[in-house]
């Protein structure tokens, strides 16, 4: 069987959505990453930026009360009706046509179909700083501690909703170092690995 | 810079080293695996099967010992001895030739270089054990458990002697999974990623 989703996790400010942006625009399919925000928001009220957050690092403290004394709270919180809702979309997304979707859990929502191409996304940390004075729009006083804590959240995050481990390459077909690799030529190689199974 | 080296680590029995010695062919240069441990006897005088053994497992009793209480004898053992003559070799071979070197951590051997092409191989534990009654000589009783074994011990000889994360995607420029990829796949999408790198 041929693939026919490709989803892109990424380490923060690695060039991963970007790359998940070419990688559709050369296939010819969408790719959903902040259009998800969208849907999600659409169906529950809550605002983007919060969305944007909680989808992809949960409810912080919740998670490391959790982690250190296994207690959880009663009932789901916002941020696992958010997980649903995403859950949901992304279920949806890959039932209705061939796309990229970039984060969100993608390659664990997915992993019962056999039709799901995964890929992680990582960068040299001077890249990745780089990226960051360019494109975040809040200043950072210290990128470096904040490229790291943004990695620990996300791993978290991670681990608290899958059983899988972040970044382990045993969870992906395939990982690239954007910054050894380069941003086209990770985009030509994903390509050629698409196609070539659906041949 | 352009790649010189490539090192392969691998997951036992994932196809890592067919990957290099193809990879090797193609490129027309040639492959380092096995030949190590014979270079590592030709100067130590101990016998191959034992090298090829403690030169990735180390000495099992003495690392988990020294993790579980941190405690370690005084002075350098066999495999401290095994492991800085891999390192000797490893780092002279990177020096003498353009080539590719299979497992016994020339990724972190190397890791000053700025010329070296860092890969990662792993693949489906079916396809593992499918592998492993092809190609080993002795019989497993239950593979399953034999195959997570040999990762636990391999992972533990990284973090032993390295400050590397065995299989972290992020240690690696590139890795693939050689059951969904394929194996001539592999071969050609690092073929294509070196020469590219040299053009």
């Amino acid at each position: 069987m041929g693939y026919r989703v490709i989803t892109i996790s990424r380490q923060f400010s690695s060039g991963g959505s970007l790359i998940g942006k070419k990688l559709a625009e050369k296939l010819g399919i969408n790719c959903y990453d902040r259009e998800i925000i969208g849907k999600v928001a659409e169906e529950s009220g809550l605002c983007e930026k919060f969305i944007e957050e909680k989808g992809e690092y949960g409810n912080k403290v919740a998670i490391e009360v959790f982690f250190s004394t296994g207690m959880y709270y009663n009932g789901p919180s916002v941020e696992d009706n958010i997980w649903a809702l995403q859950h949901k979309i992304i279920t949806e997304l890959a039932e209705k046509e061939a796309c990229v979707i970039v984060g969100r859990c993608a390659d664990y929502i997915l992993k019962n179909r056999k039709d799901v191409m995964n890929v992680f996304i990582h960068a040299d940390k001077e890249d990745r700083i780089e990226r960051l004075k360019k494109e975040c729009d809040k200043k950072i006083a210290i990128p470096d501690v904040y490229l790291k804590e943004m990695d620990r959240r996300r791993s978290t995050y991670v681990q608290f909703y899958t059983d899988m481990k972040w970044g382990d390459s045993k969870n992906y077909d395939i990982t690239l170092n954007s910054s050894s690799v380069g941003i086209d030529a990770c985009v030509e190689i994903l390509a050629d690995l698409y196609k070539n199974n659906n041949n």
